[in-house]
């Protein structure tokens, strides 16, 4: 998927939603631990729950990887189910991954090239710390994109992050990687994580890269105000993905906890529908 | 296996070699191909070849994910494979993970909880980006280790990790991740990456960290000087894991490529033993 076709599909749904799908076993309802593949079929009844709201999707990981083989297995089958979608849905690997050179490109084709690993997301996630060579082998994939990590909603994002780099100006160390790093693709193929529990410093992400989507987590049970990142961090096209995952998936442990998830992310469409409104010309 | 187990295996065999199972199905010799899983058949001859001369082995994880479930399947029979030499090798999962505690959390125990995910390695690389939340859950793992990002072999190390940090003194981004980073464990669970490319920066890196295992890629293919690494980063008790990957995996593509692996493993062995005799107190 294309800019202007995320673009296009914010549009039609009035929702930059995007749901992070970090199903944990012993956090789904127990009924669903009957089913052969209970994390698929949790994730099957998110998907039909919340797809009206719903512009792009972001499978954790680390959440299948922990399952061993059989959570690689859950995460394709979660992924095949998502292709009829696969127009108005944009999917996310949230894999923070990042190495040297010819390390980068084996994982650029583990979420990139379905005909090695059988998956084909539109975008996976990365880290910066190890610098150029080890984020351009995932740009090299055509009509793919990198989500780079610049400022990450948790604790420790005041370890390093918010580092005082020298120069003519004194700049903190995520300006530095927004700066350095926005060179390196375009908003077409670029856009970076930008925690809602930051949402004060969006005004200083959006003077480096105007134009670049930002997705931004942290919104829901992280804490972040979804008004304060519409009105510090949306763009005219509004430039934003943000991802709520605890917050809908967990909304509730009954049998209907799939009624409860359509719930949450009805609520906060509407509030992304009205935020379209007021900040951004689509 | 714990600090003193290492340095007692580090003693015995007389190396401080890691051999790097990046093991690539495009790489290995042909005649491998016939059997069902090459990529194992290949790791099995490896370990074979150079278990003599080796204190430790690191698959890096990009390269099997990269197959799908067969990449992972080649993994679990690998670590397998190495079960009766647990006690003479140490293992690293190269994944360069880190995220949000509770993602972290999911990651640790994918590569230590052989219960949850059939993997139990001793060490697992981590990205320092994300900050101290991103790396503790790793370390609650009972007599496992985390290997932190800290100055890297490849030619993006210049973006970011050479920043100039304001303060009362100027430093580089990589000498305050080592000197914060430090805080959160200890010489007995984290160890950190000094890519071999950068083996003059290694007098700064002792500086700050004099106790702790350095975890050493960047000889061999990456053209760093394992000379320089032993002269300026051993301390009394080693403290180094030197990485080849490329320079043994695939020094010959013949069939009796193992033999040259062998070859490959022992010249380092024994230019290692010559420098614990110099440089060491093992």
């Amino acid at each position: 998927m294309n800019r202007k076709e995320l673009i296009l599909n914010i549009k039609k749904k009035r929702s930059f939603l995007c749901v992070g799908l970090d199903t944990e076993l012993k956090k789904i309802p127990a009924h669903l631990l009957e089913f052969e593949d209970p994390v698929f079929e949790f994730n099957k009844r998110i998907i039909n729950a919340t797809i009206d709201y719903t512009v792009a999707y972001k499978p954790n990981i680390a959440f299948y990887e922990a399952m061993g083989v059989q959570g690689w297995n859950s995460l394709q089958k979660t992924i095949n189910y998502l292709e009829p979608y696969r127009n108005e849905v944009f999917l996310i690997a949230d894999a923070k991954r990042g190495d040297i050179g010819n390390t980068s490109s084996q994982y650029a084709r583990t979420f990139f090239d379905k005909k090695v690993s059988g998956f084909d997301f539109n975008a996976v996630t990365v880290a910066p710390y190890m610098g150029e060579d080890s984020v351009k082998p995932f740009l090299e994939h055509q009509n793919k994109w990198v989500v780079l990590l610049a400022l990450t909603s948790n604790k420790g994002a005041n370890d390093f992050q918010f580092l005082q780099i020298t120069g003519d100006e004194i700049k903190f160390l995520f300006q530095k990687v927004l700066e350095i790093s926005s060179k390196w693709g375009t908003p077409d193929n670029m856009m970076f994580v930008v925690g809602a529990t930051q949402a004060v410093m969006l005004r200083e992400v959006r003077k480096i890269v105007p134009n670049h989507f930002l997705l931004v987590p942290g919104v829901g049970a992280q804490g972040g105000s979804l008004q304060q990142v519409a009105e510090y961090g949306m763009n005219p096209d509004c430039g934003l993905l943000v991802n709520a995952s605890r917050s809908i998936l967990y909304a509730s442990q009954e049998k209907d906890f799939d009624a409860n998830a359509r719930e949450e992310a009805k609520k906060l469409k509407e509030e992304m529908a009205q935020y379209l409104a007021d900040y951004s010309k689509i």
